[in-house]
């Protein structure tokens, strides 16, 4: 096991969200070490297991601490950041230290809802946990599926909150100057010792060379070099080259706006044979047969499948 | 524990929802039980425990187990609903297995979700579940929470499953005419033996009289009797008594629109000492000290803390 401090400095780079699959109604253990040892090979600088794209909402305590401790112990050096949202604060705190147990260098938190949240209920949640935790805490702003609208005086408050240390904002703006206009305006609000993590992958060149400090990327957890390589030229500084690589990758942008991210890639991910067929848990029954062969016509168009 | 078959007939008349009360982090049952068994002295037709209202998405399998079988023993001759919504399939299996063992005589599904669900996806899971149970099942039509929209076209499929028995629809429009053309319109595209409930408490009375069979109710969970006055009215066709019944209550419905029917609830319960204050499961704070005083305000002034 990882010594817990290997993420403690603040989140930058490319984040990787793994699928968790499924088979036979269960976590296919077998496939997720592999998909988990291949992002490590391919040098991301952190994976984070159950993520959205990881399935965390539909898992249970148990499945969750085994896939965190898979996850921590496949990834080898690379740290690992763990998804501990869920509807109830017992639970999250109860992933929490799970999470903990199992050697993750920090935590992601979605606020989950069911019946709608207050801002007041979700800096609660925050302060609950990040009072109960040793780990950097990252807040995951997901509202398409969370349902839960931050404003940035959420964000600036639970910010200050100790352990703290990043915010995956959605989706930016296409258009670059709109897209640096609204992290400028992000930095303004929050400390400077929390980063800012772009997510809603077409967008992710823009938001690297707008100012974001990372990506946190559904793609990147079963395709990592093609989101390797748009993050360092951005990191580089080279704005038109990420650019005109995450514009190669238009077809694949164009079936995540179609179908979500999750089923793009779950489909991706068994095309390659990475997971076995129907990976994602019931209800969730995935792309139809004629949107499977289109996306396998696009890995392949495209190269990806090398 | 009572025959499983106490409610097989179609269900019809007041359904109450009573709320779960949480202590300590844990389920109150002293509380529970109080509360079950005020409803069943009350005589509503169906008590539904694990409802929306009863936070049935917050609490653990063992949890829910334990809650559906309280329900059953605290609720005499009154047949019990009981919950089984989850995220996964898997999870809504077991639910309606533990619902069965503890006596429930029917099984209220509605498609929560964390990704979005597709139409055919919300169809195999109604396919799936109503094909390994042997209980009535109740389509839970709650868009506000699950962020899901059924069309008519959905509810015509799903209704045409074996065991689907009602649906459970969203609150109707305020205009008694338009009212009654949307529950004609179902009725047309709905077999015969499958009832329609409506929901939103504020327009119960307008679609009690507009022709659903039954009321699916959160204030009947915690204050049976103007519910079962309004009920008993428009059954009788009188239908002036059930609007003049709910105007009656109007102060009670601006509350619920203003704060969601849960917060206010559980306020309602909190200020009779049928639960303990912070009644909600965390992240959920309730309503705020100005809100509650305005809550039981109203509640003394209607003369329902009698």
């Amino acid at each position: 096991m990882k010594s817990a401090n290997s993420a403690a400095e603040p989140l930058r780079g490319l984040s990787a969200f793994p699928l968790t699959p499924i088979a036979d109604h269960r976590v296919d253990e077998t496939a997720y070490a592999r998909i988990v040892g291949r992002l490590a090979a391919a040098r991301v600088d952190t994976i984070t297991a159950l993520g959205s794209t990881g399935s965390y909402a539909y898992l249970t305590r148990a499945e969750r601490a085994r896939v965190a401790a898979l996850a921590v112990e496949h990834a080898g050096a690379t740290p690992v950041v763990v998804g501990i949202g869920a509807l109830r604060t017992e639970h999250v705190l109860e992933h929490a230290a799970d999470a903990e147990a199992a050697g993750a260098a920090a935590l992601l938190l979605a606020p989950m809802t069911y019946q709608a949240l207050t801002a007041d209920d979700v800096y609660g949640l925050f302060d609950d946990v990040t009072s109960a935790v040793s780990l950097p805490v990252i807040l995951y702003d997901n509202p398409g599926t969370t349902h839960f609208a931050f404003t940035e005086e959420l964000y600036a408050a639970i910010a200050r909150l100790p352990r703290v240390t990043s915010i995956k904002i959605p989706a930016l703006p296409a258009d670059s100057a709109a897209a640096a206009d609204r992290v400028q305006r992000l930095r303004q609000v929050l400390p400077a010792h929390v980063t800012i993590g772009v997510s809603g992958d077409a967008s992710a060149a823009t938001g690297l060379s707008a100012g974001c400090d990372a990506w946190y990327s559904v793609i990147a957890g079963t395709l990592p070099e093609p989101a390797l390589a748009i993050t360092r030229a951005a990191q580089a500084g080279r704005a038109d080259e990420a650019a005109a690589l995450s514009a190669r990758l238009a077809p694949l942008w164009e079936l995540f706006a179609e179908h979500g991210s999750l089923r793009v890639t779950a489909a991706i991910a068994e095309h390659l044979d990475l997971a076995r067929p129907y990976c994602l848990p019931l209800p969730i029954k995935g792309l139809g047969d004629a949107d499977r062969r289109r996306v396998a016509r696009v890995v392949e168009e495209l190269g990806l499948g090398r």
